[in-house]
């Protein structure tokens, strides 16, 4: 793990994230900024682990991940979420509670990350507004989209979370393989491929 | 609707909620009551209802409630949440985006609900840093919920799921009816039964 050594390339994305939500200024950015640090990992690589003591959320600089549990009886996967540039990923539960991590994240590409702990997160949000407002707006939009994933798991059959998915992710589509795609839409590789085909 | 006109007796549990994550005086607390409006409603009245116009964010005060949708195709309906004292229910995307409903909040009791609009949640937020830091972290622990639900109703079995609802909600379980319960486990009122006398 790095400190942060060159802010001219990291900047731009993670500030962009935080102005669409609480405008700030160069200064007050690289001030949060300096509460990070990078970690880059190679593909296949884990940035969670199962067991582990969490320490950080990680900020997607580059790459791609896939934040995923295991079934205890069956071995069978079901990935939670994929994670790409501007996203963020983590165990967030053990990350609040201090808890060992109950899923895993891995690389899918090699990747980078900004990583922030508890305490920084806890103070950068106790010393500026703007970062606590930010951080209470993207926990709405974590939770309206995890409800719509919910609702689909559901309600939706194979097809219409397959078309859900390529209408709010086209972007993914190409980018992860197709049997980690099935294992987060809940179908089988077969029906993918039937679906994907039509 | 009302404006709340006995502060004493509907002060208590928000005050307690807000109170465990972000300390606030009694003065503080009067003013952030001041934001909302009490509402009252009988057994199997709409909060919200598909297709209106979402004002309010509800704190619940008294009563039960379940927050739901109907498939279209089907006419089958999958619930989303209970809602009972002390927790907050609304339609939190027709909410925060101000569109229109795509879910159903309605009373399985006599209700008594404290709303507030997204106006003042943001003015409280805004001018009180211990509000911004309530929504926020209120905001990451449903997160964490709603994964935790969404994992359960992927990997979990009917047995799992029912085990895991009663050691989450014991208090739940004897004050809603068992086909609701059932159709929030996603598993068949039969399949409930037969749990129900193991």
């Amino acid at each position: 793990m790095l400190p942060i050594n060159n802010p001219i390339v990291v900047q731009h994305l993670l500030k962009d994230q935080i102005d669409a939500i609480s405008p700030i200024s160069d200064e007050e950015f690289a001030y949060i900024l300096s509460h990070f640090v990078v970690k880059k990992l190679k593909k296949h690589a884990f940035l969670v682990q199962q067991g582990d003591h969490v320490k950080y959320d990680y900020f997607v600089m580059k790459g791609c991940l896939k934040a995923y549990v295991a079934d205890e009886d069956t071995g069978k996967e079901f990935i939670y979420q994929f994670a790409v540039e501007d996203w963020w990923v983590t165990d967030r539960e053990a990350y609040f509670k201090k808890s060992a991590a109950t899923i895993n994240v891995d690389c899918l590409e090699d990747c980078e990350v900004l990583g922030i702990t508890l305490e920084n997160r806890e103070k950068l949000g106790a010393e500026m507004w703007k970062y606590e407002h930010f951080l209470s707006v993207k926990a709405n939009w974590g939770y309206n989209s995890l409800q719509k994933r919910l609702q689909m798991m559901i309600m939706g059959n194979a097809k219409k979370r397959y078309e859900s998915f390529i209408q709010q992710y086209p972007h993914l589509y190409n980018r992860i393989p197709k049997s980690f795609i099935a294992s987060y839409l809940g179908v089988s590789r077969e029906t993918l491929s039937r679906l994907y085909a039509l």
